[in-house]
């Protein structure tokens, strides 16, 4: 069952406490499809400019994403993230960000994707995210992900996307903004009466959080010594949770609880290493392998 | 099996950011006793002034909490701690500390308490907590809680305590000050490696880990809506977790597992009100109770 996936398709320059990597590939859109590829097909919607190298589309159609909503702009430049991460590795600080051809992004979806049952939502105005949902013939499924900058400057539109989505995907800092609280469960809960049916808070290296009407769980983070690059943890943990549900063509309680523990496992892997290239060199096996790992390590 | 703790025994000031207290019970032994207490018999060790109130000494010994090892100082006064929460209930400041009678503690345990097998050392010098040690006749299982000052002050000294201990239990800010790491999974490992068999890092809100020579765990904390005052959250959780060690007189890893958990939802009962209030009003079955739920909410 493919999966729609719109967001952003960057390069990322990183720089970390003891190593740096300059424009590698990266954006919300590619880490979540990439981490959805281990369990399904993808349909990537983004767009780059003409300074993109056709290597990295290669690397996305090697592992079942399709590109043809992946719009290439004529004289354009690709989006690009420069950041720094402190030394615990959890905070970052944003040195530089030129949106480019991300800042004009208004997402038109073939013909093919608007039948998808499966859809993401990943970083994007609330406006854009809406104008997505319009295209959509009849999703069964669809999650958004927002952010700090969405919460402060389009708080309505946020709220009317609320109305229109299953399920939201936000970090802790950002689920404490939108509530002023300090407390994530009771955050998680007043998220999801403000209209997700669920609600998912991503807390980095302390794992997750699922909220529903009848149910509050954490999961913790696979416990990983190698924590070289944190960037696309979160929407690599969205990819591997959607890829599993579309895989399974449901989303009851009990598979969403089973593809959030698979998200948090794609994540670990992530943030081995640079950009995607942990998850290059990996395969579903070795997520199924960390898998009996982590349930082990959660029974007792 | 009756459990050995040494530690403070304390008169607390709380503020949190919508109430306060003055003067309640508090310190680490007396948390670490309480929680303890729903499992097993607990020997007291640690040291009050005159003002301190007969009313919490029968507290305890309702719980089958023996204090003949708690020394009242004639004319001295109690150790004393006042302090206040930041918003995030994680962070805290202290304001005032009196040591009082406790900056002489020079701990002399009961006749009857030298020959328990089980032994917590709580908040004290590893000066004071070796001393404990020496007058043990045989301990089979004896853990240490460790703090910031010690770390700093006395390192030679805990460096010595953890090649005499089996157990080391400490907070996150702390293992990265102690392993200069911030990457908790490494940070545990690493002081592992000083001396100790096992080592748990609690993390507050977000659960503990557990570190022994062929594990690593991680386990959430519960998730309560219900943070009134975190003081005695850790003394809480090491009290579940030794109290259900010495009640299943083994810590084979299974069990070990088993008290991690009866500690994090023995330190979520406690978080759920000021001083010992929440804990004074649940038996052991409202935590088998939320054991259950815990294990539902691990379970996928």
């Amino acid at each position: 069952m493919p999966l729609v996936v719109v967001g952003s398709v960057a390069l990322d320059s990183v720089e970390t406490p003891t190593d740096s990597r300059a424009n590698v590939l990266g954006g919300s859109a590619v880490f979540f499809s990439y981490a959805a590829s281990y369990f399904t097909g993808v349909n990537l919607v983004g767009v780059v400019g003409e300074d993109w190298p056709d290597e990295h589309t290669r690397l996305l159609n090697d592992r079942r994403i399709d590109t043809s909503g992946l719009h290439v702009i004529p004289g354009g430049e690709t989006f690009r993230w420069r950041g720094k991460y402190l030394p615990n590795m959890n905070d970052r600080e944003t040195l530089e960000v030129h949106l480019n051809v991300f800042e004009e992004f208004d997402p038109v979806l073939p013909e093919e994707y608007r039948r998808g049952k499966f859809l993401f939502l990943a970083n994007g105005s609330p406006v854009v995210q809406m104008k997505v949902l319009d295209q959509m013939v009849a999703p069964t499924l669809t999650v958004a992900d927002t952010m700090d900058l969405w919460i402060e400057m389009q708080h309505d539109e946020l709220m009317q996307l609320f109305q229109r989505v299953d399920g939201l995907v936000l970090n802790d800092a950002e689920a404490k903004m939108l509530t002023d609280d300090e407390n994530l469960v009771r955050a998680g809960h007043a998220i999801r009466r403000m209209g997700p049916k669920f609600v998912v808070i991503k807390k980095g290296e302390h794992g997750a959080m699922f909220f529903s009407e009848h149910e509050t769980y954490v999961m913790p983070a696979y416990p990983t010594p190698d924590v070289i690059d944190p960037t696309g943890a979160g929407d690599s943990f969205a990819g591997g949770m959607m890829g599993y549900l579309a895989e399974k063509d449901t989303f009851d309680p009990v598979t969403l609880k089973e593809a959030m523990a698979y998200g948090t496992l794609v994540a670990s892997f992530t943030v081995e290493d640079f950009s995607l290239d942990r998850m290059k060199n990996i395969r579903r096996e070795d997520v199924d392998r960390r898998m009996e790992d982590y349930r082990r390590m959660l029974s007792f």
